[in-house]
């Protein structure tokens, strides 16, 4: 069961325990700073796959296994998989899941899946409705630029406003049995769109519905920043970063000091030649697996509020001359002893 | 709070309301059997728009007003959306319903969205996280051919096989409010791939799917069918549905004297020229509000099975000579006094 909170929050009578979670990612993004705290890192990023839409399923399939594999559970013990990826129609997901034979439910919210699947998840377990559930998504680099750019045989220019999709999957068992991490409370975001049409830019057009999010939070809490150790969001990139912190600003809430961002976190940019930062479901998705959660598991963070942000993008709304959308969805999560 | 019901099934302990629904569909739609049954049937299928795309997102924008207005509610009462479409990265859905600034949670199920939105919505309502929440789903002839298909310019023949999109929005309240309607259990599907490669054969994509969900029903439940007074499938239309008898025949239910399939009333195919019947998210959706659902809240039929089913197509994966898989979630609808 839940309480409603303010406008558009959600605090768990009984949190529901992250009881484990694994992370597995590219070749590039192993050679990032996080390189070394992922479960896997791959040689190729074909994952010895004939297409990149077939490799990035194949990293849903091995981030389920590997997530269950360390909760010691069986596949027949998760009663439902919330998962959804960038690509048209959820095909990384359906494609990657379906020998499994657990019960989905689809999701898209851009790369703010991650979010969304934990919070769902969250208030199924909180509800009684599971006993164990996997919420997970991924994204891949290369079938993320055909979907939405250029093919990289192309070799388009990027701007330095570009983020890179990072290329990895993430996936969380969360359930009733305890840990030493657990989720007592979600916010839900709504669409928020400030007008933004450069598809190199999405760290700005997520940055207002990031903003939206973290300050209704506090709101619907009555909490402020200094009740939190860290406030990650998803992919805002440097660019999208620096416009989260005025807007919260301007609301009359600094987390200049405990704001970091996944997309900021997962590459050095200037070595590595990812513009603003990665981006992509599997951005937050990897990052907080394989870096947050482990600091929050260990009491090195004891409260941190986790906030994958998605640029609500399409090539045929964006062909079309409209605008890019953004929507977040913050999740709480507390060290647990 | 719900009670787990065998291997993929949920019993609520207090079973949600469908506190209200609404219904808009094209011209076509409102020319076929159900025409005189629909809240709203357009002029023609721009609803005043520009784009095929904006025009499906202001059937979204509709439905969920109307479906509001009906239950008495302004959209501050309502918690969260569930919602989804076919478009890619569901467009309709953020187009149409970011003026609203409800918390939303984007879904993709393909046609079997419907079924989703009910079901996550039902646990929402169920496990106390929400007063009111509004489920929908849209889908659009134009901008379904368009991303699926062909350009209607292009006018390629279709062989008999294949299904209509239907052009249409359904939205429902669901609540803890009192109504005539009610949703006491739902089954979520798998994803079932039984290697079918004609996308212009969605039906028989499908059938799988919805005969596994429909057989797992029963045995979660120790039912059969003679406990429902419809077993209703989304949009197998007429290829599909032959094909889900057989199946479920094979496993040792009789369904054939309660099946209908919504995309097999919703058009007079033979006149209306549309092969093998409706189908996209809003075939179901616009039919169980418009005809199923007040025959259940007259007491004309008392317990229903609605099965959206969906198939997980996408234009990359089905170009990259992949199968076209199924998925199929049931909602058990109950008249309620």
């Amino acid at each position: 069961m839940g309480v409603q909170t303010g406008k558009q929050s959600l605090q768990f009578a009984e949190a529901p325990y992250i009881v484990s979670s694994a992370s597995i990612v590219g070749k590039k993004e192993g050679e990032g700073p996080l390189g070394h705290c992922f479960d896997v890192v791959g040689e190729d990023d074909n994952f010895g796959q004939n297409t990149w839409e077939e490799a990035e399923s194949t990293l849903q399939k091995e981030a389920f296994m590997m997530a269950i594999g360390k909760a010691k559970l069986n596949k027949e013990d998760v009663r439902y998989l919330f998962s959804g990826d960038l690509l048209g129609q959820d095909i990384a997901t359906s494609f990657g899941l379906m020998d499994y034979q657990v019960p989905l439910f689809g999701l898209y919210g851009a790369c703010s899946t991650c979010g969304e699947a934990l919070s769902l998840g969250a208030m199924c377990v909180a509800g009684g409705f599971a006993d164990y559930i996997v919420a997970m998504t991924s994204s891949h680099f290369a079938s993320a630029e055909k979907q939405f750019r250029f093919p990289l045989e192309y070799a388009n220019q990027r701007p330095l406003s570009a983020t890179w999709t990072v290329t990895g999957s993430g996936a969380y068992v969360l359930g009733r049995r305890r840990s030493k991490a657990r989720i007592p409370a979600v916010t839900t975001g709504k669409i928020v769109d400030y007008g933004i049409k450069d598809s190199m830019n999405m760290g700005a057009a997520m940055a207002p519905a990031a903003a939206d999010t973290i300050c209704s939070h506090f709101k619907d809490f009555g909490r402020n920043p200094a009740d939190y150790d860290k406030i990650i969001t998803g992919d805002l990139g440097t660019v999208g970063s620096e416009i989260l912190l005025d807007l919260c600003c301007q609301q009359g809430f600094d987390i200049s000091t405990i704001h970091e961002d996944c997309g900021v976190e997962i590459f050095d940019s200037k070595k590595q030649g990812t513009g603003a930062g990665g981006s992509g479901c599997g951005c937050s998705a990897v990052t907080l697996s394989a870096h947050y959660l482990k600091q929050v598991e260990d009491a090195r963070l004891h409260r941190i509020l986790f906030v994958p942000t998605g640029a609500l993008l399409s090539t045929v709304s964006f062909n079309e001359g409209k605008t890019v959308p953004g929507i977040a969805h913050a999740v709480v999560i507390e060290h647990a002893d």
